[in-house]
């Protein structure tokens, strides 16, 4: 067998996720068909994680067992021609027979992205929150430290999650704004995130800026104190994985 | 009668270009089916051109004449409310009676984007014509430049058009390198442009690019000597109306 690595991205609009489900379109489920056409046998995907419906990726990490060898530099441009463009494959390596893209991913990077614009963007509007108003920039990036360095996330998951482990690492966590596209984007990066937790932040971050939160409500929430000050849950479609790390 | 001006975004991927057709989704059609629902009447839209099929707009202007008074501030919000987000009014103002957003219109600037990246980049693959590879920027610069000024276009023009004046003047034609988005935008003003000579054009500056046009071949169609060296149409999802003048 040979065990193969690729980088994916994909528009999430219109699927109900990465993750392979019956009589529903996954990002999952178009790759395992193609991969089916070119290896002529059922193969399985591993992925690093499981974006939600919606939730797109510039660069998702996915292995999968191939029963021969073909040229890695073919194998991007082969499912290409197969998959919808939607989806598309930018790289394949050789690695390690025992390399599993979700058991050995180190951490992710995220990015969430605000269009500030008084009207949507027509050309951001699927890839952005259209969130026009004043944000209290300031406030946010203060609240956004308190989030930095290891905390009990318990809080910052939906209900729905079977993970028993709520601890995680956020190495960074940044507002980038880029007034001459009216948009605002933060970066996390953390050794994991749990089911929804991204757009949780987001959410709390959100009502931070628009001064209906404050900052040691926030600190209340990550000590486990205040469940209200967790979210509103911002919309699956200004979310994008950017980065896995190995 | 009030006579409304509206500029208008919308995301041409899904529609049959601007101007209404029946049993076919264009834009035209679905703002006037809004209107009629707000007026209670059906009103007639005048548009400032006609993108074609796929072709996106950032700022198209259209009027109408409205039978009763509506606060201007609250049409583009009452017209977003009834149209599907790939179109978004941004801006309503009052006009002339006898302004007409297509016979007053004194020009437009349009935009053609080339992705240049290895893969398509999945934001940007609606709105680009992905087209890796090395492209020679200082010829089509150069080349470029014989295109300003006023010159008879009629090689430039697809076939489908009853326009008998085919003499336009183009006083902008720029690239823009974005190299960290890994564009490359084509920006044409004019004081109008026949049927697909922004997209003819924009296949013969590519063929500049890759090498396989001198810009000799080019003057000598600008002379109305040497059709070979017109096109090929690049696709409709690359290109972008972003302003009408008057």
């Amino acid at each position: 067998m040979f065990n193969v690595l690729i980088k994916i991205g994909y528009d999430g609009t219109a699927y109900s996720g990465f993750q392979i489900q019956e009589n529903a379109p996954t990002i999952q489920g178009e790759i395992e068909k193609a991969l089916t056409v070119i290896y002529k046998e059922t193969l399985r995907l591993n992925g690093a994680g499981r974006t939600d419906a919606g939730v797109h990726a510039r660069e998702m990490v996915a292995n999968y067992q191939a029963p021969f060898d073909i040229d890695l530099n073919k194998i991007p441009h082969a499912l290409n021609c197969l998959l919808p463009d939607s989806i598309v494959v930018h790289g394949a390596s050789a690695v390690a027979p025992g390399f599993h893209a979700r058991f050995d991913a180190k951490g992710k990077i995220y990015s969430y992205t605000l269009d500030q614009s008084e009207y949507p963007q027509i050309q951001k509007r699927l890839y952005s929150w259209h969130l026009p108003g004043f944000l209290d920039l300031e406030a946010m990036n203060r609240v956004a430290k308190s989030f930095l360095g290891t905390h009990d996330f318990s809080l910052f998951q939906a209900s729905g999650s079977t993970v028993t482990d709520t601890v995680r690492t956020i190495y960074q966590l940044k507002l980038i704004c880029l007034p001459a596209e009216k948009l605002l984007r933060i970066i996390f990066e953390g050794n994991g995130f749990l089911y929804r937790m991204v757009r949780l932040i987001t959410g709390s971050l959100v009502r931070v800026g628009k001064g209906d939160l404050t900052e040691k409500q926030v600190e209340a929430a990550l000590q486990l104190k205040d469940r209200t000050a967790v979210g509103p849950t911002a919309p699956a479609h200004g979310l994008c994985l950017e980065k896995v790390l190995y």
